[in-house]
């Protein structure tokens, strides 16, 4: 499957802590884990020329995920506008983090996918309430991670077509941490965690989740509808 | 209740049959039987400066009502954007027939709101899948329209948060009908019939799913969730 | 508004403290207050001749609430099947706190309806996820409890058609606290705190709560649909 | 994948047009390309010992077809209670047709699932309401079967999970034809078609719903829950 992971990777040059968290960048972090698990994968990046993106790529990618925070704004709204046709038709985009602000979140959302949020190396304990859903395969009752940002509700987003994680936070908070939606012909996926100074990523279950997410939002071989005028198929009668 | 009334009302310029079925408009009709209902309702429409429409407008409304067609492109930007925050902040919005593709509509789905129609006067039933929901009360088990235009699936919608209606289309077509979704602090009703040459709006059932859906988009009490940097509530432990 | 309280009312009679807290019973204290707001409230017990139930009793009811915790075996399956057929005919049902495990619910709801537990003086803070929805009228951003009972996810729910309530615990646990179902032409609101040795329904916001509740679960006008051989409305067309 | 199919084979002893149309059986033409697609495919019917059913059939079942119609009563409640166990525990379910009674059915939605019908040799059209969706991979935009029997709304099922197809019928009703829900550790797919005097299990578009129905409907390495009383994961303050 080809996974294009797309990172603002703004912080990894301005931030040695997280530097030194993510030598290769969190997407580089990401790329990893994700090709040892068999998956043809690609990296983009904001800086690069039209952020790392081009139409024959989108085009080619079957899964896009997206990590991004400080720069939400200097992703060029034809690029969104063209990320967002590619996912109605069909795909797969696995928003991560912070990038519940991105552009591409809050135009196939519809809301202002705000929330409540705190730095304050405090823990996080997710916790599985959908038992049969193939993307918390194999990590058992909840995650915890010792150090996370916190996020709170009210995150303002529609409701969600699955509800898999809920999050606990220590100062007193909890959070719809795993949530899909459906939007045309393609599926979403936001997963909460993942602030870039803490060590998430390199967290196996949050891999597991990750790469379960990438195998379920792949969408094969269903309709691609089409619109417009439209011929009877069965007979209307004349009236009066 | 305040109801405010949007209505592109150009096919009423153009169109001598359109005249005819709706001699004060589409908004004129509608704002009758609201009245009737007891709210306080008054219209705009897109050709009056500001598309009818000011802030100050737009704060004292509880409900407002949509229909478009020929012109949803002529539409500001600015003004969806108003309109839109007011929806997140409470704005109930009810948006009728072709209006599925206004600008309005499609912000607040994320998706094409895309379709397959025909115009061939033929018979729609619409038929009660949700016998508990207040916008169905007093309709019995369907409506059903001699001559209507056909809407057919699939209807690029995000899942429904409620599912009410059902069409049936003479030539062989299904649809959503009437389809509910939360956004922030706002509800959405979209409901389908209303073509602009048939007397639709004159039914007396499809009048009682219209002023049963204004009552239900009003958003009384509820909080106002506030966003952003939060402080602790319960204590966080120092981590090593 | 018709309502009826019905309380197992056992530990009432076996433990002095809950008496202390509730005088008149969990259901006097639910009464009360739902008389205060304008319903013509009734209540029931399960010792009373057929759990203070009867036919005539259950079709003027509008709006049932059920608590129950140590005796959910000794409620007849009879009346049982009975209640379940009056919420599929258009009553509503609250249901408090331990009477997740009631028969009446476990058979409306499919599931085990299990849950992880846990009595240790422990906080409770419910937090709003759905700000549009009337339940949460006049209640603002969270309901904090210094002291309840712990219910702790995975609750075994079917996925709820709302949810509304989200609670956090002070050990570490999060919990589904506030979901609506709908089950035939009636509606059910589960609402989890109301451990029997806490003062939780003497808090106003509890009560909003429960009042708001009473006031959705009724059903009105809606259709009552009928079911079974049904005629043609179309013409069907003769196969070879 | 352990494959188990059921049916109540008592039209296929009564009625020779069904014999003629399904020589080996409803189970027999379900197995027969079940087997094609590479499972483990055994079948049980109802008059054999217990079924057909037993606890190591069961236990070692990832997903269980069942179709029955005249004789839904004469199924043991016993046996019903070990299958929905089997169900929350993680078994697959795939309801076909007139099973919509059966009493498995009804026990995991908690409802009459009551409907109307016709048998009237009328057209059916299923149309794909969602383009994402596993179970409606490779079959285009509907699936029109010439001569069905005829199901119409209001079905008394709860919200669906999911809704996948939804029916046209000639004679002028609609019906929620393919229907996806969440029970424990167990998913359900409910499918309409499928009379017994019709090839429908012929078709090669059901064949292919019913093949990628039972790829979905497999649990696999998820969390089994644990309930019960549960130990504090964070402190708990003393209280006053």
């Amino acid at each position: 499957m080809k996974v294009l992971v797309w990172n603002e990777n703004r912080h990894e040059q301005k931030n040695p802590k997280v530097r030194e968290v993510y030598p290769e960048g969190i997407h580089g972090a990401l790329r990893q884990f994700l090709e040892e698990a068999g998956h043809d994968v690609s990296t983009a990046t904001l800086d690069e020329e039209n952020h790392g993106l081009s139409d024959a790529r989108l085009d080619e990618t079957d899964v896009l995920l997206w990590w991004g925070h400080l720069s939400h704004d200097e992703v060029s709204d034809a690029w969104v506008e063209k990320v967002k046709q590619r996912v109605l038709e069909g795909m797969g985009l696995l928003v991560l983090h912070s990038g519940h602000f991105s552009k591409i979140f809050k135009t196939l959302m519809g809301t202002s996918c705000d929330l409540k949020w705190r730095e304050a190396d405090e823990t996080e304990r997710l916790w599985v309430v959908d038992p049969t859903h193939p993307i918390v395969e194999g990590i058992g009752s909840f995650i915890e991670l010792e150090k996370e940002e916190m996020y709170g509700e009210h995150f303002d987003i529609p409701t969600p077509d699955e509800l898999l994680l809920l999050s606990w936070f220590e100062g007193g908070e909890v959070f719809r941490s795993g949530v899909t939606y459906k939007r045309g012909r393609g599926k979403i996926f936001y997963f909460r965690p993942g602030h870039e100074t803490y060590p998430t990523y390199h967290q196996p279950q949050i891999q597991q989740v990750i790469k379960n997410a990438v195998n379920w939002l792949a969408v094969k071989d269903t309709v691609k509808p089409t619109y417009g005028n439209h011929q009877p198929i069965a007979s209307i009668k004349p009236k009066g």
